[in-house]
């Protein structure tokens, strides 16, 4: 079974990890309209960049655990839906719409939505619970560096309060609301490989900041479409913006500058051409052609 | 120092677990009002009598791994008011009281009420893999007890997706909503003690059973105060209510009936005077002298 696993491609397997905690979740006793938009939260997906990360690193270690680091890839990403469908609830963004389809507090209404999110992050942590059954002694870290990415000290829920604070600490914003799923993600793609996860945590940081900046740019200059959701709205929110604040050329230069030391800071390993391919891959998404060229022309 | 943990009274070690969680939480890289808000879900607390059974449990085996046992406890605590605060959201039930203050969503707002739920869920999983690190074997069945008690298949996710269905199952429904904690608190004692945890999750779903009915019975013969919420919200909203359906006097004798089921179903153990007394105790808080009085005269 594992080896056949290893045998599909990333984006299958993490297809098919996912369908198969939503196959847990949504038995004869979970509520129909929970269920169903349970489903619509998950699928059809984004890039799934994270656990793609995730399970680059293990692959890149060998991937000894391939049950082990696809339910981390799993967690990472119901953890990172779980912020995409709270985030978008009337009393944040009131986000009409997500990956090109109704939001999920649009097409099933804001409670259901608020039950989605606390839904999601259970399930990410009941996957990692399931998997280490097999590899208990990975199973506290793993849950430790999942847990802090998300939590509030300074994860993910962290970085949606801060936008409601009276004052904001943007580094620390950008930090927790950005950079910690990046970094648990390759952390958890090593520990999950029995690696120590502190070198390839600081590759995953590294993308973080990347994708902080891009999307900053694509809020700047991007085009209604090109990330599936609304651009010029730090702007219209009084919200900073890297590319206003340097100048699209200079952050431009920042942005493959973050990619360049994110691949440069790669710890030796036996496979790592996929792990990078999935780096380029990713650059390439964070600044497609056509922004890179509004970037440059200014 | 897990003797000096065992010498404290049950309610001082949760008191402190959760103080502890809570200040791994809010250090100097977490937002302060969510800080502040995390806080106010958290203290000062109710009964605390999910943990209580939990510790009960524990301590009925011995307490073989006291600091586990008690995150554990505090876990389930974490996840309990995880679900208070988001029930009490506007889109829910739109409380302005809980434990006879102002509930988080009044106090802080919306948005900062979605995070503090959101931050209890994965504080209530970290606070497992913290103690778990000591112990990893039994972190896997710990986290998954926890998370189905907590999640969207039949945990306290699905019981309040039920109220936004269009059709209730109603069993499903109380099973999901009251019953689902309870049995993973008496589980998840035991387990924590290296316990099967099967017999002592009997004694917590009767238990559970009995808190939905004593819950029912509040709320069609209670006085204001008595639970700390509203009463008469059943027939308010047209909600099923197991006293008006069996007459006051049956359903007081089925409450008496279950809480002594529970303690017949208790497996023998050395240390069980406690948790029989926090059962009896449960009981008389379940249903007070006055409301006592009141179901006799029908």
């Amino acid at each position: 079974m594992e080896k056949l696993l290893n045998l599909m491609g990333e984006s299958t397997r993490i297809e098919r990890a996912l369908e198969a905690v939503l196959a847990e979740a949504v038995g004869p006793d979970c509520p129909p309209r929970l269920a169903a938009a349970l489903r619509h939260a998950l699928f059809p997906g984004g890039a799934r960049i994270r656990p793609r990360l995730c399970l680059g690193v293990a692959e890149a270690l060998g991937e000894p655990r391939p049950a082990l680091s696809l339910a981390a890839a799993a967690a990472v990403e119901l953890l990172h839906c779980a912020s995409l469908v709270h985030d978008d609830l009337p009393c944040f963004d009131d986000a009409p719409l997500r990956r090109g389809q109704p939001s999920v507090q649009r097409a099933f209404g804001e409670p259901t939505a608020v039950l989605v999110g606390d839904g999601l992050i259970v399930l990410a942590f009941e996957a990692v619970g399931r998997a280490g059954a097999a590899h208990p002694e990975l199973t506290p870290p793993l849950l430790r560096v999942l847990a802090e990415a998300a939590g509030p000290a300074r994860g993910l829920i962290a970085g949606q309060a801060w936008e409601s604070e009276p004052e904001v600490d943007l580094e620390r914003y950008h930090r927790a609301k950005s950079a910690a799923l990046f970094e648990a993600a390759t952390a958890a793609g090593a520990l999950a490989s029995g690696a120590p996860p502190a070198p390839w945590a600081a590759a995953g940081r590294l993308l973080g900041q990347a994708y902080q900046l891009a999307d900053d740019l694509a809020d700047a200059l991007g085009e209604e479409g090109d990330l599936g959701k609304a651009v010029g709205r730090d702007a219209a929110l009084g919200r900073p913006n890297a590319c206003t604040r340097l100048g699209p050329a200079e952050a431009l230069r920042r942005l493959d500058g973050l990619i360049a030391q994110a691949l440069a800071s790669l710890p030796e390993a036996g496979h790592r051409a996929g792990l990078e391919r999935t780096f380029r891959e990713f650059a390439e998404r964070l600044c497609p052609p056509a922004l890179r060229a509004r970037c440059a022309a200014g």
